[in-house]
Order: C-alpha cells, then sequence, then structure tokens
C-alpha cells in the first residue's frame, strides 16, 4: 500500500494522547503557535541521529524513536530546563507503515513520560535519519561556565554502561540488561536538571564522554579538574562485561546520557539529600583546579592517561 | 587538514555579525536559552532538505546554505510571523571546509536580511541533508482555516517560476535569471504576512504546488475554491520558457515559496494598497465556494484538470 505523505502523518500523529494548554496550535499548519510562561526563559536543544553513525543499523524502530527524544530532552536537563514541546523532522527510505508505528510508539512513550507534545516536524525521503528539536522553560539556566577553582564534580548514574551496551548490542548478546537499556533507551534525567538548578555552578549531560564533556565545563569555565578514577561509578555489570574497570570506555565512549555538575564544597549536603529524594546515585568525582588541565589520577595517586571521546569528522 | 567537529563549529560560526538582545544564551551550551516577548506567541517551523530530493546534487551550498532557511521563514511568513532565531543541523557526509563555509554564507545572508540569529544546531556525519527550525513572534497567527464562502483568494509573485528554474538549472542554461534564482533563492515573503496578518482569513506558503497547498487551506476551512485559470500570474520567462501556459508546472511543481491568502470580498482595496506599498504583485485568482471542490476555470468557462503537486513516498 502506498501512503502518501499528509496520510501518513496525519494517520499516526493521532496516536499522541498529550494535548497541552500552551500549544495554540499544533500539527497541522505552516508553523506550530505556542505560548511560553511569561516569568520563563525558553530552553532548546536540536540533535540529529543518522543510521549507522548514531546508532546501529539493525536498532529497533521504537529505540530510535525513544532515543532521538531522549538525546535532546537531556540537553534540556543538563540546562535545568522542563521539557514542553517538541519537533520532529524524519528522513525515511521508503514508506513503511510498521516501522513509523514503531518510531512513533517509542518517541511518544518517552515525550507521554515528561508531558512533551508533538507540535510539529516534517517527514521526507532519504537515508534514515532523524532530526529532533526539544523545547523547555527554565527559570535559572544552567551553564557549562561557572565552575570555580575548588567546586565539587559529580556524575549521576553509571559511566561506561552505554559503552558495554554497545558491545553487547552489537554481539547480539542479551546480557547485563541495564547496560543494553543505558544504551538503547537512557532516560533523561530531567528531576536531576531541575533539583540542582539552584545549586550547581556547571553542568553538562555526557554524551561523547567525560573526557570531552568535562572539557567543555573546563574551557567554558577557564579551569581545570582533577579526577578520582577511584571514585568513578561504574556498574558491576560493566566490570564484569569488561573483565577490569576499563576506564578507557567508562570516560571516552559517551552515549551514557548521564549528568555532569559541579558545585561549591558547601553543597555536599545538599547534593546528598537531593540524590536520597530522587532515589538516583550521585557520585563526587573529583573537583575543579585552577590551571587548565584535566588530570585523572589512580589509587596510587599517579596520572593516567585516558582517550577523548568520540568526535565526527576525526 | 582533518578538523574535529568542535573545531568546524567554532570556526565558522563565527562568520555570523549577528547578536540579537533577546539571545541569552547562543551557541555553544547544551541549549540555547531564549527571551519572548511577554505579549506575543512564538511560532516555529521545522523542514529538511536531502541532497537528490529537495535539491539536484550539482547544486552549489551557498544556495543550500540559502534554500534550507528560506523555507523555513517562508512557513513563519505564512503564519504572519516575525522571524528571530535559527537552529541547523547539518549532516555532512566528510569534513569540507570551503563547502562548509560557502554554506552558511548563503545561510547567513538570508539570516541578516531578516535579523535572524543562529543559535544552535549539531553537525553529524552521513548522507547530505540539512534541518532547519526557525522561530518567531507572532501576535494572530494566519491559519490555514478561517477562508469563508466568497472570499477572494490571492498569491504573490508568479507562479511556476520555480518549475522553470528546476528545468533550467538541470539543463546548466542560465537564460531566464528570474525563474532561477525563484528556484535557487526563493525570497521569502516575511513582509507580506506581517501586512497581512489582520485582514487574512486563512493563508499557506506555496511550497508543494497551487493545487496541493489550496487544498490544505480548504481542507481545513471546510470549503472549495474556484480559480480562473486566465488569472494565474505566469512570468513572462516562465511563458517563453515552457512556450506556452504550462500550468500543470505553474500550479502543480511548487518550490515557489510565494504565499496563498483569502480575504474577504470588501478587504480587496486594502490589498491593492498593500501590493503598492511592498512593491509585490498580488494576484486575486478566484474566490472560496462552500461546496468542497477545487475547481479551475479556462476562459471559456470550462473546468481544467490540473495534476496535484509534489508528494514525497509515492
Amino acid at each position: 500500500m502506498t501512503v502518501t505523505e499528509f496520510e501518513l502523518i496525519s494517520q499516526y500523529i493521532n496516536s499522541q494522547s498529550l494535548s497541552r494548554s500552551d500549544v495554540l496550535e499544533g500539527i497541522g499548519d505552516d508553523c506550530a503557535i505556542l505560548k511560553v510562561p511569561e516569568n520563563k526563559s525558553l530552553a532548546i536543544s536540536m540533535d540529529t541521529l543518522v543510521e549507522g553513525v548514531h546508532f546501529p543499523v539493525n536498532t529497533s524502530a521504537y529505540s530510535i524513536g525513544y532515543k532521538s527524544l531522549a538525546v535532546n530532552l537531556s540537553d534540556l536537563a543538563a540546562s535545568g530546563a522542563k521539557p514542553a514541546w517538541a519537533s520532529l523532522s524524519l528522513t525515511m527510505p521508503e514508506s513503511d507503515e510498521k516501522w513509523l508505528k514503531c518510531f512513533l510508539d517509542g518517541f511518544f512513550a518517552l515525550a507521554k513520560q515528561f508531558n512533551v507534545q508533538l507540535v510539529g516536524g516534517d517527514t521526507t525521503h532519504g537515508p534514515l535519519s532523524i532530526s529532533v528539536q526539544a523545547h523547555g522553560f527554565v527559570q535559572q539556566p544552567l551553564l557549562r561556565s561557572g565552575a570555580n577553582d575548588g567546586d565539587l564534580i559529580y556524575v549521576s548514574g553509571y559511566l561506561g554502561d552505554a559503552a558495554a551496551g554497545f558491545d553487547l548490542f552489537s554481539a547480539n548478546d542479551i546480557k547485563h540488561k541495564a547496560c543494553l537499556e543505558r544504551f538503547k533507551q537512557p532516560l533523561p534525567r530531567i528531576e536531576l536538571g531541575l533539583a540542582i538548578s539552584d545549586i550547581a555552578t556547571s553542568c553538562i549531560d555526557i554524551s561523547d564522554g567525560l573526557v570531552s564533556d568535562l572539557g567543555h565545563i573546563c574551557q567554558r569555565s577557564q579551569c581545570g579538574a582533577e579526577i578520582s578514577l577511584a571514585a568513578i561509578p561504574l556498574s558491576e555489570a560493566f566490570v564484569q562485561y569488561f573483565k577490569q574497570p576499563a576506564y578507557d570506555k567508562a570516560l571516552g565512549f559517551g552515549d551514557d546520557y548521564e549528568i555532569c555538575f559541579t558545585v561549591a564544597e558547601d553543597k555536599k549536603e545538599v547534593v546528598k539529600h537531593i540524590a536520597e529524594r530522587l532515589n538516583l546515585k550521585l557520585s563526587c568525582i573529583g573537583a575543579i583546579v585552577s590551571d587548565k588541565e584535566i588530570r585523572f589520577i589512580d589509587s596510587d595517586n599517579n596520572k593516567v592517561e585516558i582517550k577523548k571521546g568520540y568526535e565526527h569528522f576525526t
């Protein structure tokens, strides 16, 4: 059955059960017309996932749909923003109704969880690729700049689970479900971003690996960092899978979509309280230093070289 | 020379000379942080251009950059919105500095003309494709719904010039410059959208051809239309090139990015005044009718069948 672009869109978009009162016009006109609360700023993020580059060719449509929204919500989380709307531009090689339905099931499952309404976008013909723009509201945005000498550096969850998940997925291995899930369907740390928005001095989400992403904080904050490898949170599954604490994988691969943030030392107790309230592991992995180097230190106090994260075009 | 993603972005993005006061944080953080005026709504549009689908493979980087923004500004125009910001997601097969520079030259040339600041986006590795999200402000949005029985139907400029331009471009023919320009670098009708925002009962931009796009107005407004073929504005170059008034091309090809709008009959003089003020051709091509058919009528008052516009996945 051949379905036209317009039919395809209207047919499946109705599976979106969500309808926000700040959406004056949603899908179906030249533009979406939206209302931002008067005392808030708009936070926006746009990321593209390309088949074979950002996800393996055999990834399920559901996971692709979920993850294309998740990576953008993760950016909102890192800015301390509350998600509101998304636009989706989907480029598909052919009209495949079953694939599109599964894709939107994944997209809408995550959207529903964070009260995000799909308000517009585009479907086009071409090699599989997905661009999503996410919109959220923020009062006091978290930025990469702002980290100060002596600030403590925290990360959420475990680092490297997505790296293990990628290997497991590629090997068609269904062991270590948590790692597989973190790779395929990472939960954006929205509640954490909101909780730390008035105490964090800087923040970023870990998409390219801690080495790269902490590097962005240091660059924008004009500082360096000293990280204790022993303090890096590694899951049991990760260590079991790699048969060692594979720091290159944990800190260089990325795709974890955990949050890295800095706070003044006297906020330690507040962070502990937030971790308990959100039931989320938050680990202090080191501190900001004034010289502009990022050092990784082992338990014998020796500097260890860690390979940098993923970069396109290299 | 191999350039990393981060270097590529920061190196060329600085060629953007524009800096708006409502951009609290632009490029370089997880999210852009933006301020919408309190008495305005946000209008957003997202469109993707794929090589070989939306533009021929040999299109210049400058034209691709220009057009990727133009098609989105055209949506803002059709909503009566004033452009403000854009995000750009660029997927490139390889790191090509010269190409990227020309692409951004085209993008920024148009952006500057409408005071649009690039506030974020993404560069990724993959088959050439460009997604742009444009943001604008609107007080009283123009919608596709709202056309009433008896309303007059207007279009801006000439229809079909882009169709001729496409043929000329494909044949590497540099005759009929105006047609070539309308295909390669269509000027979005922003001023027109703003000027008619309090008189038009419905509005759309002509991207898929008048047959399709007027069809959207009729569908959303629950009405039909009667169009006089003799009233369709065809440029001299168009008629010369096709050696006849090729209505299938003029009304079915699309890509003109002109504006189609409806007004109550008593607004005729106001429209005339707007056309003079903007120095823009505005042609009344027919009227809205209550039965749900779109009829094209020739000078002998006979119905003429016109082929429908471009649709993906057919």
